[in-house]
Parts: structure tokens; sequence; C-alpha cells
């Protein structure tokens, strides 16, 4: 099986649904149309055996992470997901794993009518390069530059979750069965807020991708907006499986600074909250905290102590 | 140096000089805006060491390549470049080793005023992903569907150089320096024909970019387009080194199916010929055969007999 034969047998799709793909996989390039009154987004992020999943994992799940890795960011922006382009590395041709690789991406892809419209394959150490493409009306993306002292802060879903499936994964904590099978899917089969990322559009201040962890992803809010902020540790979202297994302040340890969680952290004026709870069906959002003035990120307990956490976030080197 | 401070060292440019770049690095996605009139076209390639570059090249060429052979991607299909996104994988942070591939890169993409606006920066095995946007007015790019039996077929530039200088490198023939010098930059700086793909916008029929070897990659043009062709092996534009170093028949087999060479192959009506070499300037094409009936590639020598060549191309796996 040469590169071709493997683009056509895994890759290509056999309909193409999009009436803005103008040319699809197959030419030097693809052509794409974007509506005249949207911008362009654009995100890329790359999945590397051995740092952004351990080596057993499985190829759907590799798939399935990179499309809402990148789905994620475009969520971030308060952006409609389009198309995407792939860059795939492997060592040697395997057509099981390609099998559930191409199974695994197209299953998040289809999610959300997104059409895989180019890219290459290679040679090499295993790695997964993904960019999407969306769009957002011209001058409506949300940014991480617009906090207002005031503003409340939210989450969406649980933090911590996808760092602690980690550590049980690595065997550095012994889980139940039953209580690995709840949490692992936060590790291997996140979901985009996509929905969120489109509802905030009007509403939110500013918005971010929590995928570093919330203290490290969140002072780039603080330092974009020029605000400070403090947040309340005993309202962070943090499933019960957590605090069954640990010390509380390592709960807020993995909640702040675990990573992997694909989850937007967005700042509001309590005054739209309404409005975004009655355009939210079944997506969680809870609020950690208050935008203040100065420059600092503050974290305080339910005793309303200031607390000091060992809080770096992932670090890509 | 985590890996904002890496970005904003390596990668951030001083000053956007693009308009149409809303949003660059700095948020989860960059903001976008394709004119009104252009359609968006994308290509992505990976290079990953010791597959696509020797082990020993520089960071400088690993750069200035990396953008070259997506440039030569756009310009197959007529495009404008605009933007760029960049994913590098490397094993640990060499701040030497990145100053002079930010330094190559920013070379080649400045050549052609493209602004990086995005990307990811990770840890793993040294692979450099780039993805390249560029514009072409609606319905006006260039595909490989569109060679008509009687047009001429023509190259730009040299074949087979590129496979020469890599065989040098590897010490697998063995050249002068002054030979050498002459023909790593074929290798090592390949230019992209940007300019000659935008003069073939409205008078080539179909145009390929052939960096996988003229054989292999003339060939997805007659199965796109319906047709056959025959090239005549005299009228290879063939660097006089390489018929010096080597016997006829294996400077036609390094020039058809050697690889490497970031040239455009584009078939055209006879009667256009003039009009595009009026728009040319100091760039140099060759016509090399002809687009007959049927679906068949045949290669012919110097004496009109038929050429059985081992041209397989560059095979990614």
């Amino acid at each position: 099986m040469n590169e071709i034969e493997l683009i056509k047998k895994y890759f290509m799709q056999e309909n193409s649904q999009r009436s803005d793909v103008m040319l699809g996989i197959g030419d030097d390039a693809a052509i794409l149309r974007v509506p005249v009154d949207q911008d362009l987004v654009v995100t890329m992020d790359t999945l590397n055996a051995g740092i952004h999943f351990p080596e057993n994992t499985t190829a759907f799940d590799i798939g399935y992470k990179a499309a809402m890795v990148n789905l994620s960011d475009l969520a971030a922006m308060g952006a409609q997901p389009a198309w995407a382009t792939l860059s795939i590395s492997l060592p040697e041709i395997n057509e099981a794993w390609l099998a559930e690789l191409s199974r695994g991406l197209f299953t998040a892809l289809d999610k959300y009518d997104v059409e895989l419209v180019g890219g290459d394959t290679n040679r090499g150490s295993l790695s997964v390069t993904l960019q999407l493409h969306g769009f957002v009306p011209k001058n409506k993306a949300l940014l991480r530059s617009g906090a207002q002292v005031g503003d409340s802060i939210y989450v969406s879903g649980e933090l911590g979750t996808a760092a602690l499936a980690l550590q049980a994964v690595q065997a550095k904590i012994n889980l139940s069965n039953t209580e690995l099978a709840e949490i692992l899917p936060a590790l291997n089969r996140p979901e985009a807020q996509v929905a969120l990322g489109l509802a905030l559009r009007d509403l939110a201040s500013s918005c971010i991708d929590i995928s570093d962890g919330l203290s490290k992803d969140l002072k780039h809010v603080l330092a974009k907006s020029g605000v400070g902020a403090i947040v309340e540790l005993a309202q962070l979202p943090i499933n019960p499986i957590l605090t069954q297994h640990l010390p509380l302040l390592d709960c807020y340890c993995l909640a702040v600074s675990g990573g992997d969680d694909y989850q937007l952290c967005f700042t509001i004026p309590e005054s739209r909250i309404t409005e975004l709870k009655q355009q939210l069906r079944g997506v969680a959002i809870t609020p950690i905290g208050k935008i203040m003035a100065g420059s600092e990120l503050l974290f305080r307990n339910a005793a309303c102590e200031m607390v000091e956490l060992a809080a770096t976030g992932f670090q890509h080197f």
C-alpha cells in the first residue's frame, strides 16, 4: 500500500457534504470558500506519542482526541467548525491501526459536520497534527483580552478529572474499575464545548480553552485583559472520585493545573448570566470566582484563607 | 524557557504587515479575513528528520525548505501566498538551533509576504509541519484535471538536481566541491515557482508540483484528466553535472523519479505559449512532451525509441 491508496482507503470520505469545499483531498492543495460575512478561524495542535498520550492509547482515541483538542480551540473563539487538514507520521503502515485512527477521527469530526480536506502522510515517529478551520461572524470572535473588573469567572464541565485518569493509567494511583471507567473518557474522549462557545459569542467578555490547566490559562486572560482574579477553590467543579482518593489540597492542584481539561473558562458580566443559561441546554457551567483590579491570580479556600498552589500547568517542554 | 517565551522570541514577528490578519499568534486560534472575491487555498506538509532531510541538515535549511515545499503546492494551484501555521516538535529546546530554524523559515516566508499566524510547539522527535494558506480568484485555481489532447507539457527549472545533491551528501557519489556547491541549493534551498503559478492561472490547462518526481506526479495529471502523454527524454532540463557523472539512462531516472524538485509541470495549448513567455521574466520553462489520447505515460529517447524507466518517485512509506 502506498500513500495514495492509504489516503483513499482511510481518509477520503465518500461524499462531500459541504458546499463550501470547492476541491478537497486529491490535488496539490484544497480550495475552500469562506462565507463573505465571516472571518476564518484557524488552530493547529499536535499530539505526540508518549508526550500527549500514553503509548498504549488506542488508535481510535488518538484520532478522536486530535479532533477534539482542536475543536476545543475553535470553541474558545466562538467559532463554527468547518474543515480539517491532517498530517500523520507513523513508523510503518499498520492498516488495523490506521482504520481505528480514521474511525476515531471521523467520529469526532462528523459530530460537527467538519470535512477533512487535505494533509500529508509520512514515515516518522508517531505524531498526529491536525488543523481545524472555522467561521465566526466578522469581529464577533471571543478573545482572551476582554475581561472586566467585576465580571464573574465560569468554567464548563469538571476540572482535574483527565489528570486523575492519567495518574490511574500510569499506575500512580489505584482506582476501582468502576471509578476508572467513569473518568477515563475525560482523558481519552474529551468533548469540545462547541455549543457553549457559540452561545458565548455575544455574552462573554473573554474566553479561553483550559487545556493547559485553569491556572496557566486563566493567567493568559488576566495578562491580555490587564486585570486580576480571585478563584474560590471550594466552588471548583471537582468529580467526587478525586476527593475520595486524594487530600483536598491535592484535588485543588489537579483541578487548577492538571491540564488536559478541554473545557472553557470565560468571564461574563453577572447581568448576562440569565440570558446565557436560557441558551444553554445540558451544558454544565460553574461560577468559580471574580475578575478583580490588579494583575494577580489568587486562590481562596472555604475558610476564606488565601492558598498557594504549586500550579504550573502543562509544560510543552 | 517555556513554550510561550520560545514562541515570543523566535516565532512572533514584531510588526504584522498584513491587514487581513485580524488576530495572529497569542490566542486559542488565529482570526483571518479572506477577500470576498477569492477562494482560500490550503496545503500542509511535514518534514521529518532522517526522512525528508538528512540528519545533518542545518536548521536554517530545514526552516527554509519547510516554507518552500508548501509554497510550491500553492504555486501549483496558482495561489497567492498569505498566511502560515507551524507545528514544531523537537527533543529539547536548543536555542541556537531554533534561532536558525526561525531565520530560515522567515527568510522564505518574507519573500512572499507570508505571515506566521499560529501553531504549536511540543516535545517529540524532530518534525516540522507547516500549513500555508493562499488566495485564488474564485474558480480560477489551476487543477490537475484539465489537460487536453494536443497540449504541450512544460516543466520549470531543472530536474534531478536535488536527487543528485542528496546522493552526494550521502556519499553515494563523489562530486568536486565546486560541483556540490552549485547543486546543493536545489536540495536545501529550493525556490517555489510562485510567480510562474500566478502567470499560469489563465493560460495553463493543468498544473502540478513535481516534488515526488515528474513521472509519479505527471501520472496524477493524466489520471485526473483522462489522457496519456509522451515525454521526450532528450528534452528534459538536466544539469550538466548529472551527465558528467552518470550514464545517460541514470540521469533520466533521476530526472523523472528522483523527487524533491520543487518545480511545476503544466500543460498548455501551444497557442498560449507566446502570451505566457511575455509574462515570465527570468523563469526558465522547457517543453518536454505532449498530451496524447489514452492513459499511458511514455518516455521516448533521442533515437525515437520508447524507454522503460524504473520510475517510482518518492514513496512516503
